[in-house]
């Protein structure tokens, strides 16, 4: 909706680009938010060193929910590039999908406050992963239907559209795995959901060496 | 204002790039600070789980806060969507509006802390159902009055308006039918509240299908 | 920039869309923020519907924190609507009026935990309104900056620069002398924050009956 | 991505606006949250005038905090205006360099509370100092990044490259020694964080007096 042609009086469906505002607000809120995770330590005295240090897993899971949803949020934008148009499923399950983004603050408390004690870790990390792949599933489910309903640009080519389809897949098994994992081992899961979000950050280079990295004309104006 | 045309300078008026970019902030914001209102349990030890089951009703909330504000945000994307233009008395009211949709999570705090209590329930139940009340009431004013002042694009169908209208109105009488039963039965009334945010979510897609899945020209080229 | 001209490479200064989206995103988190000043009562039992109602400083002081934002918000999108290009004082002048904002939920708070109690309500009242003042004041030397700098669009009527001058001049005396009223009566004071935030408001409305209900040509295409 | 050139289906990389929409948000929230850190004096009675006095660390923080976050979103700005296109790497910095915006709350609120008390402050202030050296030298990076990269606009004089490298160079030498200084004289170093902040801002309006001051003819439409 930014390009030069206005658009046509005929096409008078949400506009994506609000659709892009919400979306960015919300990611960009709920990725902030994370930091009231960790909770300053309060009368520390002269052992606020060690304090701060003990803070440790606030720490890890900062930097997971803050990979996690980085990565959702590069999804969500090569989802949204590759769109054509959106239709008004697309629209509901991309709210569904900002819920569960927007709920993932509660479980990063969560297992930030209850790892170190060995029952209530497990429960923490379990509900930590559920939600994660949750959110993750949901990112899949909108692409998927991007693609069946024919919402994609009709230039892209069948290829790229299985590769993203293929990069988004694995993923979810890997929270599968983990969640069990989890039940036995909570930091090793939760290491694991560290592992799964960088890896669909640093993907999206390989996917993108094949358009991203395509030499621009120097010749044309710059945009 | 994001055409390809400059805007004539004699059309100085507000635009409604900054009217939505605030408005989505908005929506953004007050829908990611709901999961502040879920408590994270304190000291729950070996009974993590139940304590975390136990907050069921905050996970109501949620749900029915989000769908409400995520319900509103779609209605007032349609809306700016029909727009043709803002006027003043517009900027007013759609301020009036975020005014409401920001104090929602006040409601809904009280009520994820008061339910279970037989009296208190009732005050935090009728409490919430005034504030979503409130809330929808004013975006059916919006869209009331961009109709009446002429501020709707000119190319759109009287029965579209009309279309519109009938869709935002019996969801009022909804919510003063809910505030009374919860009087009564407080839980009956915020899955109702549910229903009608879902309620609102689900017709736009019907109304969606007249507009949005227009087929479109696929020789085209993308926008 | 948003218009169909390419930005020419000799005007590389900061574009004015993304100094607008930070001030729209900080005026949208601020106004959103103050919501958390209302505290929800704890163990209120029966009694929730009083408790509830004797927050009612924490509304008053929503409300007029509200108006105030949403206030200079419209008076921000005025100025920067007349703005034909931005210079590094105004996006430093910018920054100061944003850091302004961003402090008012404060004040907000300080006020509607200490309204009742004699001695600290005058207090608070005055850091209230001092704080309304330097933020009404930084909008008021924005727009001066702005005008003397000639920064704005070139094509705007010298009548119409004085016409918001004089607009966004009286409320900075209106403030001053509420502030020495409330240092004898609080609540007047605050009122009167809330009639000039109001006062504000409006005004841009018959300000806007000049430009922004100029009748549009019909025929034009929808922008 | 916002002129009037539809995007050239062969270039479909991450768009630059979702990356500068998700980072203004981001900064300002990060920016926007700060005030969360000033607490709200309890039970204060006469006294309130005497306990907001004694927020003075508070202050000191917001403002160091805001003047930062402010700073880097310049200098984001500035990058960003020259860049001619994202690739996946860079994307991935900012992603890192948002993660320490974000987090920046936290050392504020460390510092904010611990200073004053003798062994603490010099912790919170080296946490401070180093959270700052971080969040500066990732700027950097991006910026190098981007020139090694070949992603800035190839329209850029090189002197102008060189000039913005030197500006952001300095102030990782001057973070370097105040973390030392902070050991000794926490104050101190906190005051000189202000002063790099403030620099930063300052020497962009130097840099921007080649560019942003560049007289515009006054005959071309406005933009």
């Amino acid at each position: 909706m930014t390009n030069g042609d206005p658009p046509s009086p005929l096409r008078r469906g949400l506009r994506t680009d609000r659709l892009e505002a919400l979306s960015d607000g919300v990611f960009a809120i709920a990725i902030t938010l994370l930091v009231l995770a960790i909770a300053v330590p309060t009368k520390a005295g002269n052992h606020l060193l060690r304090s701060v240090a003990h803070l440790w897993p606030s720490y890890l899971a900062y930097a997971v929910s803050f990979s996690t949803i980085g990565a959702s949020w590069l999804g969500h934008n090569v989802i949204t590039e590759y769109l054509d148009r959106a239709d008004a499923v697309f629209v509901r399950l991309n709210l569904l999908l900002l819920l569960l983004i927007a709920f993932l603050p509660f479980p990063t408390r969560l297992f930030a406050d209850y790892i170190g004690e060995n029952q209530p870790e497990r429960v923490a990390a379990t509900i930590y992963g559920v939600s994660l792949l949750l959110a993750s599933t949901l990112l899949w489910v909108l692409w998927r239907y991007a693609v069946r309903a024919g919402l994609v640009r009709p230039d892209l080519a069948d290829e790229e559209v299985q590769l993203l389809t293929q990069r988004l897949t694995p993923g979810l098994g890997g929270y599968v795995i983990l969640i069990v994992v989890g039940l036995f081992v909570p930091i090793v899961a939760v290491v694991g959901y560290l592992a799964i979000a960088l890896y669909y950050v640093i993907p999206f280079r390989r996917f993108g060496r094949i358009h991203l990295f395509r030499p621009r004309r120097r010749n044309q104006r710059p945009s």
